[in-house]
Parts: C-alpha cells; structure tokens; sequence
C-alpha cells in the first residue's frame, strides 16, 4: 500500500491488457502485462484490476485506453466493430467499481498524450503521432487538446489519400497512406516478393534493388502525407511510432529528404521529426496521464 | 450613436477593407467596404475606422481578420511575403488606438467563425470550412476550438496531396488539392482551353465532353482531399465556399456521389455537406465574433 496519491491508467489491445500504476509528478509504481484473450476478456480485466487494488490499493482515478471510437461522454468505447465482444458500451467505471468517472480514450489518442506526458514530445502543445505498423494510425494535439472531433475519429491518419486514382482500403479511402505503407498491404507492393516490412529492410541493406524501390516509393508517399498533416495541423513536432519506425534512420533519414523538398516552412520554421519513445507502454501512460487530468478537472 | 455595446469586424484584404458592426445577439447595425488598394492602405484603414467611430461612437472591442499568419499573441499578423507591404507585425490594436487588445485572425479562420455563427454551420462545434476560387484555403474548428497550430496555419487545406507523384505547388505540397482544383492552374489543366472554372462549367453544361472530363477529374480528386479531411478532423459538417462553389448542384451532386464511395460512416454517420452563406461577408462576421469572444473572456 502507497500513501501517495496514484492512478491506473489501463491500455486494452486484443489479447492483453497493460496496466500502469503512476503518480502525479510521473513516478511508475508498477506495470503489469496480463493476457485478456478469449469472450471472457470483461472477467479478465476486472480480476487484474482487482489484483492491482489488492497489492497497492485503491487509485485515486482511473484511465483507459481502447481501440474503436469512444462515445461521446468518454465513459465506453461505442464503435469497434468485429472485435473484442462486449467492448462497444461498456461502460468502465462502473464496470470497475470506480469511485470517480473513467476516462475513456482511443488507443492512438492515448499513446499520444503518453507521449507528451513522458516521450518524444514532452510539453509541447502541438504534435501530431503517426503509427506505421500492420496499418497506419495516429492522433493529434493542435493549442494543447487532443483532437477528438464529432465522432471522436481524429486523427485517423492511415486513411488520408496520397493517391486519389488508387484502389480505396478498408475504410473506403482512395489511395491511402494505409495501403501505400502498413505492413499488410506490402505482399501486393512487392509481388509477393515480401510480407513482412522488417524484410524488405533487410533485403534492402543487402542490395536488393526492388526492396530499395519500393521503400523509396513508400517514402515519397510518407513524406506527402506528413506535408499534408503538416499543413493541415501545423504541429511543432512530428512523432513516428509502430514496427516500420524501428527501422530507425533507414526512415527518418529519407523522410528528412522528403520533407526538406515538400516542407512549407514560413520564416524557415522547420518541424521537428521525432522517433516514438514509449513504445508498447505509451497508451498505459496516456491513460494514467487522462486519469490525472481529470482529477484536477473535477 | 448607440446605446448599445457593438463591436467592429474587420476583415482586410488585398484592395479592400470590409468593416461591419454587430451586436451580442449578431444584429448588424452597419456594413462598409473601403478600396486600401495602394502603399498607404494602413492610412486608409485609420481612416475607415475613425470614420466609423464618428458615426456610431467607439465600439466595445475591435476584431481582425487578415490574410497571413497571426502571431502567437495574436496581435498581429506575423507572416505574408509579397503583398500588403508593412502588414508583418503591424499591431493593429496599437495603430487604431483601441481600449481593449485586438484579436487578429486569418481571414480563412475568420471566415469559418463567421459561418459558425451566422452561417451555414450555426452552432455547431465540429466543422471545417472548404474555399474553392483562385487557389484553395480553410480553417477548422474541433471540439468547439477553432485550430490555429504551431505557426497559425491549421486548415491550409489547400495544401494536402492527392497526388504524391504530382508536381509541387507554391508551397512545396506534391500533386496538392489546390493543383486539381484552383482556378489559377486551369488553364494548364486543360490544356489552355479554359481559363475561368465558370467557363469550364458553362461549357459541360452546353455538353463539352472535355470540360465533362476535367471536371469529373476535379470531382474526384475533391472527394478524396475532403475523404482525408473528414478522417483526420472528424466534423460533423463541411462547409464549401468559394467562387466554384457558385456552379452549386453541379459540384454538390457529384461531390456527395463521391463521398457516397470514400467516406468512412460508422454506424452510418455521414458528414453533411453544406454551401458557405456568407459570402464576402463571412471573414468580417467572423472577426466580429472574435471581438465578442474577447469581450467575455477578458
């Protein structure tokens, strides 16, 4: 048991919940990864929240973080369509017997703020967070609020058009940066030839002249869709995060080059490209980051 | 003279001065255009105020709205290479000697405020604003607050590719949607036969096939950029303006067919597509708005 204030902030991915206990100045009391597969994912959760309670008593708040779009009371999540049974209206804090409402945010939404809390962007007030992974992601911060928007959809950055004569994704979106760099369209870029990113990199490094083509092609697409958020967002700082980013500088060296062509940059103003420091944890940390502000909103 | 608290809306740009004076409640009491065309057009809008003032007496609060890029005070603009010569860092609370502090807004941010509060958006808290004419501009508000960014220029929606192969347009952007659609590259785009978009409009409507063609084309690349707008900003309505926006079902008719194809509806939801009201108007209500906004929160 804590004698200091401190909260939850929970991040629930398909098949495991991850969990930080956190204290206002930003001290990490714990973080527990707990497996939540299966229909009975709701029992799961609950049984790990209470395990946490049993050890370090009861937080101060709590935060949550989830895939899908939050209602507009942000007390459940209300669309996720095929996915996590259950999830769509769960309404959290009752659900966990919480004294105090329970945030409930995007998972894209909330590694952004846990970035901002504790990353690659620390303080700023205008960022924006691209995921490059199996699909694309993000959110945005624009004058110190992360942008929901009508639906709580901002910030699907994924489906924004770089090509607007291109076959539509799932969402219906012609062109997407989605299909032009998520993990999973790469078997139909490359003929088959490739299905993982992580490959394509490293046939890269040992010569392979399509690999090499292809990248750049995902780049020039990249760099065009930044510009765009760029111009449509103006962010201070740009963070890149997901499995592609791993690449490292094999990404962000081309994706300087592309921006150093495309960058509308008024008085020379440059945005700041950074790489996604919290990895795995950030939506935990964002949640436990919701959970605090909503302590000292309240 | 008044007995009334009023405020004056301004709205600049490139050869005249709009100036409109409005009450709490969006009664106007007074509309005046002034020609600032010239080097002495900061001579020309003191006396336009003054002039004002002599009439109606000196208003609660002033509000502007200018081309460029609003400081970070927000008392002037800070950035706008090549016209209005000695609008960078002019303040114009200072030069018109007004009691309260001046809020300074984009004209393209003005603008939407206006329609927000007078318009085609009324009340609403979600919404983003499209202007098609000469070249392609917006603004943005999100969850109630209009997005001013980093360096002020949130909502450069003319800026956002469609096209990452394309060529650059004036700010760098590959293949932008104010290359695919703004009036100033129609002449390249078909080739020289059409020099004005009403022309083009004129002349699919006495049944040239290419100005058909053209104009499909435009259709399509609108309905992407406005796909990537939605899924990035999330508003509830999108106002389009602009002088393309005169040709009215013949760009509204295709442009939902469009979004019938690309826009992401969970649950059915569909942004509804609405032509701006205001016209010419909008930008000076808007900075009138801005001044009232002012008022309550100081």
């Amino acid at each position: 048991m804590s004698d200091d204030p401190f909260v939850f902030g929970l991040d629930l991915g398909g098949t495991r919940l991850k969990a930080v206990v956190a204290t206002p100045d930003g001290t990490e009391l714990a973080r527990r990864t707990v497996l939540t597969g299966g229909d009975d994912w709701q029992e799961q959760v609950k049984q790990a929240i209470d395990a946490l309670r049993a050890e370090l008593g009861e937080p101060a708040a709590i935060g949550v973080a989830a895939p899908g779009l939050p209602a507009a009371d942000r007390r459940s999540i209300a669309h996720m369509p095929g996915r996590l049974p259950g999830l769509e209206g769960w309404n959290w804090g009752e659900a966990l017997g919480a004294i105090h409402d329970v945030p409930v945010m995007n998972d894209a939404q909330a590694a952004l703020l846990g970035e901002i809390w504790q990353g690659a962007a620390k303080g700023e007030e205008n960022v924006i967070l691209l995921t490059l992974g199996t699909g694309v992601g993000g959110a945005a911060m624009v004058d110190g609020n992360i942008l929901r928007g009508h639906l709580s959809r901002a910030g699907h950055f994924g489906h924004i058009t770089v090509n607007s004569r291109g076959p539509v994704d799932d969402f219906q979106t012609p062109g997407s940066l989605e299909l032009a760099l998520g993990n999973f369209s790469l078997g139909q870029r490359s003929g088959g030839k490739f299905s993982a990113t992580s490959d394509l990199v490293a046939a890269m490094a040992a010569g392979d002249l399509l690999a090499n083509e292809i990248w750049e092609r995902m780049m020039t697409d990249l760099g065009a869709g930044v510009t765009s958020l760029i111009n449509v967002l103006d962010p201070a700082v740009v963070v890149i995060g997901g499995g592609i980013a791993e690449a490292g500088e094999t990404l962000f060296e081309p994706l300087r080059a592309r921006l150093d062509e495309f960058e509308w940059r008024p008085q020379g103003a440059a945005v700041r490209l950074a790489r996604a420091e919290l990895g795995d944890w950030a939506g935990a940390l964002g949640a436990a980051r919701s959970a605090l502000l909503s302590l000292s909103s309240s």
